[in-house]
């Protein structure tokens, strides 16, 4: 956040993001770089994630949430991965003529969740693009040295465990799309908004970390889809796994939505952005497992096994067969 | 750089960014996050910085210098910071339809310099954007705990030093927009080359470092122009300077070029991206940091004084009578 004294820009971070600068690390914007003493004994968690203006929020939706979900989408892999925040870094481009109230709200946005998850902002960089906004961040955690939970090392026997609800995200896009599809799913109102604010607003679940590092084999967040990342995690630990749709834990809304439109099941396990934690925990580990998670007040359910082979996951439905997916996960290219 | 698993993503991953998972904390991309362990007594050194495709870099820019310049930019402020590189993060946003063979170039030179600077890519994120290419790269740093060199710390008496020659970068620039410059500046082709690739391929003084963190009582790197980057040190250093402009040190092509068009001092000491290292010594260590330079092979030199006073800092000709700038220096906004 280098300051660019007299300019514009150095304008534009003094008023909006120095009042951001709450660690001493940052020198206020002050330098050319931040400085902080990692805890000793710990490890590092490094993750870099961003979002497009037309890719992945909308040209209307709130700046504060924008900001938010820049943030909470880095939050979940550290969560995923057992560390604790630490600290983030912005880049955030911007096209000539943009509204600076919109950036007021945006830097608001993004303060109120750094404090909320204690991960205080460290420095960045403000750039002006000919393109759409966009906002890169890197976030940092800690852990104690090597217990970062990986995505390798599930084991066949494992359970399959998600946080929270799954595919809210998936719908909420879809009625942002077009408002018409809460209609056609015979939506209430606050079903609507529920699904709406799912898409807008993840909940990641940092409140799990410690709980994870001690209990589970594998563990990641879902952001492309929860039938795509089991694939993922199933692959680099060399196993395979067999989920009962029926207990894909549902939100009401989607629960709802689905009883109107049974084909809503696809994008429900593929739509992705649901921002929950997807996670392996072995048989002998489960009941203490679902006590720490209660106890972290974070809602968990099974959803099947890790068992063994190479074949892509399988996600049953009540009669035992497979569902066949016509798009397994979200990719950009 | 998360795996999307048979994804056109995943793909292109694996076949460009895989090659350069060099770091054991990488868990070559398969993962999430990466985890590295700091090396203990030390801090961290934390930088953002990007590149636009069309605000900082032209189309057909070379791919492979695009990505040498993403880096070391930010590896110049590392520098300038004392830290020595530990590794970085990537994000990329890469527009539809975009050339494969850009990304293999682009990958093979960002994984060249990450080899010579030590520097190895961490993990990242690649998006698909409707904009331009944007590049951003978080870099960190280490140094023994409390040792960072701040902006802060000039004192009136310091000598001001810079490394290598000022100017090079703005003059290429201005070929790079307009070929005719070039002979209307009289520059033979080597002279011409000289600027341009001090433009495209900055070459961040790492080897300064430690001498810095050893010597220097302030120092950063001059990315926004001598004249603007030296009122940012002055100014949180609470102090001003005064700087002999016959003493700035000019390449021989800049020098040329200033012959004949005398005007060229302003853009010479404004222009920016210079991304070499200006820094502030204390009278008693000038023989000693003279002598630490040299050893480690980066010219230096001794442009003037940091003195009283909370004006800008004064750029004065060879009668002592300071000059005027009509843009002080680079804002985005």
């Amino acid at each position: 956040m280098a300051d660019r004294s007299g300019s514009a820009e150095d304008r534009l971070i003094a008023r909006y993001f120095r009042p951001l600068a709450r660690h001493p690390g940052t020198f206020e914007f002050k330098d050319d770089a931040a400085a902080i003493t990692p805890p000793a004994g710990h490890d590092l968690v490094l993750k870099t994630d961003g979002l497009i203006e037309g890719v992945h929020f909308f040209p209307d939706d709130p700046a504060a949430s924008v900001a938010r979900k820049a943030l909470r989408v880095n939050l979940s892999d550290l969560a995923a991965k057992g560390a604790t925040p630490l600290g983030f870094l912005l880049a955030i481009a911007l096209p000539k003529g943009f509204s600076e109230h919109w950036l007021a709200d945006f830097a608001r946005g993004l303060g109120e969740d750094a404090d909320v998850y204690r991960c205080p902002l460290l420095g960045g960089d403000t750039d002006a693009t000919p393109g759409p906004i966009s906002i890169s961040i890197s976030a940092f955690g800690t852990l104690p040295t090597g217990t970062m939970v990986r995505r390798a090392g599930a084991k066949p026997g494992d359970h399959v465990f998600v946080t929270g609800t799954i595919g809210d995200a998936a719908l909420g896009l879809q009625v942002r799309r077009n408002a018409a599809m809460a209609s056609q799913w015979k939506l209430d109102d606050v079903m609507r908004d529920h699904l709406v604010s799912r898409y807008r607003l993840p909940q990641p679940r940092n409140a799990l970390a410690e709980t994870l590092r001690a209990h589970a084999s594998a563990a990641m967040d879902v952001s492309d889809g929860l039938a795509a990342d089991l694939a993922k995690l199933c692959g680099v630990s060399g196993v395979s796994a067999e989920i009962d749709i029926a207990r894909v834990p549902l939100s009401p809304a989607t629960a709802h939505a689905l009883k109107t439109d049974a084909t809503l099941i696809e994008p429900i396990l593929t739509g992705g952005e649901d921002y929950e934690i997807l996670c392996a925990v072995a048989p002998s580990s489960v009941a203490v497992f679902e006590a720490a998670a209660a106890k972290a007040g974070v809602p968990v359910t099974d959803i099947g096994r890790i068992v063994t082979g190479d074949s892509p996951p399988g996600f049953l439905d009540r009669a035992g067969r497979p569902l066949a997916f016509a798009r397994p996960g979200y990719s950009h290219f």
